[in-house]
């Protein structure tokens, strides 16, 4: 990023045509690319608030993997932090015959302790925008992420036409550390996180120093600085007339963001690396983990800027709205647009959010059709509890622990003491629960008790949500699924009613994704083939809640996969 | 902590009586005393400001290890960290015949995983007062240390007589994290991690909270509060007319210390586990990673209370002193003395600091004598370099960093590859340096190298001392020795002369410590047998110079060792 804008200060018109050079499809065959990365800490200022991230070399958000349809991605990942271990999943990736990489501490791998040196390698066999992030602790917060562009191999075509791209990755950052918040997390009194301090567009946000002392805790300098070049705001620039294709993908923590471009509509067209049928929106919601392509035609007066603004959504906003400027050429790219940033449509309306999400289906012609049944439903009611007096998430009456030995090597050596081999629950007792009430009894049981699915089985997974411990409040929460894409075959509020909702599925032309929200006092029908050998995490995105129970494991066929590799033990029982 | 304060709060009587009995020698026979610790982050105000901790069991300093000479400690050590390691030091505790029980990272070990339970076995073979610490990155910074306290077996009679005896660990304490610490070091430019926000006494200070902002960096709360009991002055509780042993060890990661009773004379009776010559000072110079004994009589007026006081030495102080109070029974022991805290004696008297650590002799009916001759002298100048333009320390300019796998462990299994075999140099070019000058070519070399000694030869160390990269600046560094107590032959001022100075060496009743100063422009001699097999890290206690690369480590008799224990593996090479 600091190369860019140097780049710019010379001449940002040198750099436009750079990027636009770089975004024409240029054809090599699929190959090998190797990405050499050493992960430390860095003193950075993304939203003008000094604080220590995790970088890559150098960069937060890390650089970014591009790369052509079935390439062979090398990750030779050095932990450089001191005394902290690391692990990084590769989001939307399904990792197939590959299952040691997907990068999930405690279900794939050991973590990768400093000064070891760990090769990530795997296929990107499906063109489309993915993420990646660390899968470990709470140290996606600390800035520990990046985007993975898979473009269409030589000669093949989108089934849409663009003139350029840019991507956005959007991030929620907080200036407390991810020590005090995990620390906080599971303390007596529970200690919430808070709202963000900032939503950060490609990595900068900007906060208000005034609300800051001039001085940091130490006494030694100011730790706000408005006019630091790390936090002046992204730009895309666009040429009058001409339609570009902007990746949206989020990484946040907690937030659900709703996104626009001042007065421009959007076509989406492409989420979690599946082609959707078009849908003209002048918004976007997404939602932790998610990732789209929209389409923006720069179809406006080209006399000024726009502001491209991300907004809080389904919880009370406390966070300014996060600005990046969508730049007519020739204006000055880092002309403040004459306009307020826009609010974006009211945080709580759930409707909205949901017909959206509804509204989202398959492209013509690019349809998987699920099977028309399932082997096995899993009901998953998602409750918030307490245990010992720690505030903690459960599914079915279970919050998750991860335990010390990764399930991948748990399983496939057999280690039948490395976790609990009682089954997780497949439901709850629908009809003694309401959804709608605090939980009357909120005591649940830890365990890392997982689901073991019959391998190429068809598993549909219900999302039950339910009321907080607080009255009258029910969260949303993004669900992403390791390993596989699953259909949504459908979006309901209330009660999940196994009788009658089914019949109401769309297996005609569901979406296929990697993750997909529970909307408040609602439920969400999703259905995956377990088709992929290996143990595979599915969870609520906001890491908070995973980090508090909210997640399980799925396992299937990891008795036909060979030896695994020595690069991912050292760690638990063996 | 918290627990003797609410028994305070129902009777501070009952718990002197209490802590009255527990002074007293019970006697029994050599046995194993075993301790369960679980470490784990949480939020503490040891100087008012709230800051995460690194806490044993919930307390900070960590509970304190009570024994008597010849048991065996067990400590089954479980970390709860979230993605960081850990491993612990023992202070003083030669570990003979368990040298993988040092508990040094990169030395003896590898770190302890999160979820991991590492168990440290090792025999306490001798009376006096200790340490423990975290030897891991910059963790001792963060709180994570305690005190060792070995008593005489039954029946046996110390060499001096007292009524009751209390224990103080001092340390600084920093608001930063040790993250943001260990980061600035090795940033450029260089970030110096800045003189202490406050001195602890047995884990308490009292920062002036008006320095800092109503509100924490994430605008949640108040992050300073002066009345909250954990930062309330430690207190001493004494009898008028009785005399006491009060065991004072330092932690500190930084400073060196002066401490005075206010109006009390001491006599100093016992250094780093060796019983000294008495010698009667007003105030003590305490060196980091050093341990004293001293006895005071309550013989003042008994009508008030008295000021404990540590008062930074050695460095431009720049942290109000820290305080405890000597209470004389009955007064309260919250009553604040009616004075202000004594000052201590000017911060930069180099001959005062050289002449007290002089004074300090071996005990007459206690010496052991050391050998006439040495087999080998390493003198090690240590200087401040730039290497990359990174700042670092070096010894013969050569500035060290520890591997990725454990010396232990690689000399044990013979791992060549695994660290440089090259020997670190025995000297440097004493006729070409002028110490009194900051580096002609500040540039050096880094390297995990290290010095093999024959097994049970007799080994000198100069510590020669040199100007920083400031113009006239040279600065006070303690060195400790693991493994090993050495003699301190001499300290000078100057250039140290290899015919002229040892003619004036202690042979006769030389101190035994395992840490001692070099001052500034000086030179320490000291004397070691290496009869201990293992490897051991010899640096300075400053935890930041250490990180700066201000370290060398010994190897003798490692292939005398059977097995290593599994425990200790797990990383780097194998």
């Amino acid at each position: 990023m600091r190369a860019m804008v140097k780049l710019f200060s010379s001449s940002w018109f040198a750099w436009f045509l750079l990027s636009a050079l770089v975004s024409v499809n240029v054809g090599v065959e699929a190959r090998v690319r190797h990405y050499k990365w050493e992960v430390k800490y860095e003193f950075h200022s993304p939203d003008c608030f000094e604080k220590l991230v995790i970088a890559i070399n150098g960069q937060s958000p890390g650089p970014s993997i591009v790369a052509e349809q079935g390439d062979t991605i090398v990750v030779e990942l050095t932990n450089r932090l001191l005394t902290e271990n690391i692990a990084i999943h590769w989001h939307g990736i399904r990792q197939i015959g590959t299952p040691w990489s997907d990068g999930t501490e405690g279900v794939t791998q050991c973590p990768i302790l400093p000064a070891q040196t760990h090769v990530y390698k795997f296929v990107v066999d499906r063109p489309g925008t993915y993420l990646y992030h660390a899968h470990y602790g709470m140290q996606r917060e600390a800035g520990l992420y990046g985007s993975i562009r898979v473009s269409l191999p030589k000669g093949a075509k989108e089934p849409f036409a663009y003139d350029g791209e840019h991507s956005l990755l959007l991030a929620d950052w907080w200036h407390r550390s991810t020590y005090e918040q995990s620390t906080g997390l599971s303390s007596k009194p529970f200690r919430w996180v808070g709202e963000p301090q900032s939503l950060l567009i490609q990595g900068r946000g900007s906060y208000n120093c005034s609300l800051v002392s001039g001085l940091n805790a130490a006494g030694t300098g100011s730790v706000c600085n408005a006019t630091n070049p790390q936090c002046s705001p992204h730009f895309m620039t666009v040429v009058p007339g001409k339609t570009y294709r902007i990746r949206i993908a989020s990484v946040t923590s907690l937030s659900a963001l709703n996104f626009q471009i001042e007065g421009h509509n959007m076509t989406i067209v492409e989420a979690d690396g599946h082609y959707v049928e078009p849908v003209v929106v002048q918004n976007l919601n997404i939602y932790s983990g998610e990732t789209y392509s929209v389409l923006v035609k720069a179809d406006r007066d080209p006399s000024r800027n726009y502001w491209a603004a991300v907004n809080v959504r389904a919880r009370k906003p406390e966070t300014p709205t996060g600005v990046a400027i969508f730049n007519y050429y020739p204006n000055h790219p880092k002309r403040r647009p004459p306009t307020i940033p826009p609010a974006g449509p009211v945080w709580n309306d759930t409707s909205y959010a949901i017909a959206q999400s509804q509204s989202i289906k398959a492209r013509a012609g690019f349809i998987h059709t699920p099977p028309s049944q399932s082997d096995r439903v899993i009901t998953l009611l998602n409750t918030q509890n307490l245990i010992d007096g720690f505030r903690r998430w459960s599914l079915n009456n279970v919050s998750f622990t991860l335990p010390h030995t990764p399930y991948l090597i748990a399983i496939h050596q057999n280690l039948t003491h490395a976790f609990n081999q009682t089954p997780a629950p497949d439901s709850y007792r629908a009809k003694e629960y309401d959804i709608f009430r605090p939980p009357p009894n909120p005591n649940a049981t830890q365990s890392d008790s997982i689901y073991r699915l019959r391998f190429n089985s068809t598993v549909d997974i219900i999302l039950q949500n339910a009321n907080t411990l607080n009255p009258n409040n029910s969260e949303t929460h993004p669900w992403h699924l390791h390993g596989h894409d699953f259909w949504v075959l459908g979006y309901g509020i209330g009660v999940f009613d196994p009788v009658n909702d089914p019949k109401k599925y769309n297996l005609v032309n569901p979406i296929m994704k990697n993750s997909a929200a529970v909307f408040p006092y609602g439920w969400t029908a999703l259905r995956f083939k377990a088709d992929n050998p290996g143990a595979w995490a599915f969870h609520c995105h906001i890491e908070a809640h995973f980090y508090m129970g909210m997640g399980v494991v799925f396992e299937s066929g990891v008795d036909r996969l060979g030896k695994l590799p020595d690069s991912i033990m050292g760690c638990g029982e063996s």
